[in-house]
């Protein structure tokens, strides 16, 4: 099966009822495209659509090839200070722009972030971009959060091996000062640990996205969760709108992604590029195209 | 402690601000009364209050005794057609309109509530006050699901014991014809199986309400409730207006509780009544106060 | 060009990609098609569609014809128990209920409803499904507030002649003991006293939407809107739900529109029927197609 | 009657039960104090209280005097990097605030601004810390435009004289290449050709806020807002978490207010002060309050 589902690239040739778009535009590519008839599609959530084509999804093919077709409205101009590697990127931002969406982040507001891979991080930036004024970074690896710090959190926090979740729960709240606890809470670990450690970081009424994905199953704080009258929202991929803003976000320089970017490698070098993120070296890696004649 | 907190009484004597009220006003009495201060107060979240004073809960007694102080705007006067015997039901009932207007219950829509207890008998009595078409009590007592099909649940699920939660999640979309899943799930039996098949049994976008309290910590299917981008919610007693709707519920008569109210005893008989409820003899017992001369 | 666009049909042939529907199936036909591509169908809110198709508004023809051809999404099935007559009027109950789901109208609440033609009766019929207990339906003509009682209003106003728009909304919350205002009013005449009256009649904080069309322009008391802090809004036809929402009210027989249907007339008397209704005979009038051998 | 409702102050004594505040703390006055009993009250909407009592709003006196009595929490507390001064302009800044949450403006979106003066100037300052890239300020004073353009706007426009209400908004939506129009509308004028432009600039679905206080009763196309499905709202005062999140803008330096501070003046000099304002010199004159010893 082709690979590929983060991408930007050129338009070569366009439809006969194209009218946004014409050869030489630069656009991040949207890789999923919903059916447009299902009831989650005309209620406009898409990203639930029941027939959805993703790429890199079985059966459908990816990105990582030198023609692909995608419809106009999922193919999304880049302005100008915006470039192709970036527009790749803007697929896992828009990951973190619907997340952040999902919590509803507003201005001076507390967001705890678990995790520092690369949605971690992206959710952390947009969240800044939303305006919070606490973003907390939490990860195992102190290497991360020292990216993380550098690039968009205003705190980290490691949690101790030998506290529990609860307390690296009252550790985080204390170190960061956020009283009956934090605003908003966006797990993109899927570690169970973090899931049990963010239930009890809430404060009453706060919202919890669940964004990574780890094990099926863990093991929730329920009482903590209904007591507290938490709002927990799943969030998958990305929907209407989520591209845009994340474009948007760029154009006006509210997040960036360039510093994400820690390798390119020519298409050639796409097996050793795949292996290279395996073993945890970098973050991004650009897999640049066969360029077109 | 004296216990207590599902009751109504009768007015002997207001206070001098006192003008919605006056001597011989019969009201259902709610039991939490909080400061009006702290943050939750001010936002119209009451019920999440940080000095909350809730009857029968330390170091506060309960109702369970002659004369009862309350603010007048947690005194709620009952309709003409509506008995104190009724009103002391308002209590539970408020549960119930609470955890159905967090759901956000909509006409022509399904609803699967586990437990058919007296909280879970007055969702789906709720749920079908909202319009809900399709309601669905889950119960391990074929008794219990007897009585909710006579009294509001549209259909009845006994979940087999062999089956696992998934299995019976299945049984219950294919047995309702529910497509995709449930539009809404509460959950008020407190039961880790239960909160298990709820999250199954949603469709994709679909609100769970966690009422019922039994372990604290439950074993959670995150993964599809982050990839269905369910919405669970906290549900904690009540707040603003939902002793006021539970009341026009019962004074319009799109609710009845007089089912529910199974016995009736004198207050020097309270010991054995709470005896017989322990010992799940019928569903709510009203203890008769001592009379006012 | 052709008229026409309240009207249900018996499928008569399918195209190759159809799953749902079969020949003889019973619909009712819904009748703007949007693009499924402009940013208001993305987003679920195709009645805003920037490129809609809809019947008997030119350039496109309506529906008064032998054949019509419809996406599969835009038939909408109907139950045994509801016939093509009263699937022809789920066009203007689509109307009525996207109103009051705009509205957001709740159980237990008030609810002043402006006309009591055919669309301000279904607003009012829609709003006691979704469980209002007040609802008072306002016209010049005593006639059809006569029939509007009948029908689903609790109560009725007659606007005085010699009252102006503040007196009569007075005396609305007066007769109707609506305290500090209506929860929620619903704007169906499109007279400009209605839109006056109508803002004064809401309690603070109250939702006012606007259905009926009228005068292009109206006097409006903008600053009592403001300080109440209303929330008006605009309603234009229906969208996501809207046409699945009305089958299931008439289906659970929530809302009833037999009595609204006061004359069938053959094809051939199309005209005579056009000719009636513009003479204010009747309430709505079916035309009968031309039966397909 | 004394007037002020714009105040800062210190802490001079405080009351027995006052936990959060001390002797010598500076904090912003919010000048209106609810009754926390009445139905608004108890739902979070405290600016829409029926007991209000509002400083310098008749019976109630105002806060240009020596000593002030408050409740603690209506005492907002300054944070170090904020002044005084800047602590009496948090009033109208938490104007802005309750607009700006009120309108629900998210990143990147167009805001167009009726009104220059210093609601106008604060509204777009908020819209930016909102993070709208695009925000027009509508004045028909260039000088006001002039300052609007240094201080929060992305784009101003002066309507001119002879073109009309409707030509003035294809006008700014041109200039500004909003599109389908702009994505909120704050009107901060109260003139009535800003009303009528104001829902004629607006996008099919977008948010109007009504702030600005001119006639009663303005001219009003209601077509164009019931077609377009806007959201109009009024917007009174400011409420629960309004005066917090001011606050926070100005710690987190993301809205500024020393601009606008263009005057302070001793308390002996207050006449002149407020002659000064009559004559439209100055945006906020500050008078200083008699020293404590």
């Amino acid at each position: 099966m082709v690979l590929g589902h983060e991408s930007a690239g050129i338009i070569v040739e366009i439809g006969t009822a194209v009218t946004s778009l014409k050869a030489g535009d630069r656009v991040a590519m949207e890789p999923g495209v919903p059916c447009r008839y299902c009831r989650y599609c005309i209620e406009g959530k898409y990203n639930l659509c029941l027939n959805m084509k993703f790429a890199a999804t079985p059966p459908y093919n990816g990105t990582l090839t030198k023609y692909y077709v995608l419809p106009e409205d999922f193919c999304h101009k880049l302005p100008e200070n915006v470039s192709l590697e970036e527009g790749a990127v803007v697929e896992p931002l828009s990951v973190a722009v619907h997340a952040c969406r999902k919590a509803g982040i507003k201005p001076s507001t507390s967001v705890v972030v678990f995790g520092a891979g690369p949605v971690g991080l992206l959710c952390a930036a947009v969240a800044k971009a939303f305006g919070a004024s606490k973003i907390i970074n939490v990860d195992i690896q102190q290497s991360r959060l020292d990216f993380a710090l550098k690039y968009a959190a205003t705190n980290t926090f490691l949690p101790s091996k030998d506290g529990n979740a609860i307390e690296n729960a009252k550790a985080i709240i204390e170190q960061n000062d956020l009283g009956d606890g934090a605003d908003y809470i966006i797990e993109a670990s899927g570690a169970p640990s973090s899931v049990f450690t963010g239930i009890h970081v809430a404060r009453p009424n706060a919202t919890y996205v669940q964004v990574g994905c780890g094990n099926d199953v863990v093991e929730f704080p329920i009482i903590q969760m209904g007591c507290m009258e938490l709002n927990v929202k799943g969030c998958f991929r990305y929907g209407p709108g989520d591209y845009n803003l994340a474009i948007g976000l760029l154009r006006d320089q509210k997040v960036s992604v360039k510093e994400l970017i820690t390798q390119m490698v020519s298409f050639k070098d796409a097996q050793k590029a795949f292996n290279d993120v395996k073993n945890g070296k970098g973050i991004k890696t650009i897999i640049k195209g066969v360029e077109v004649q």
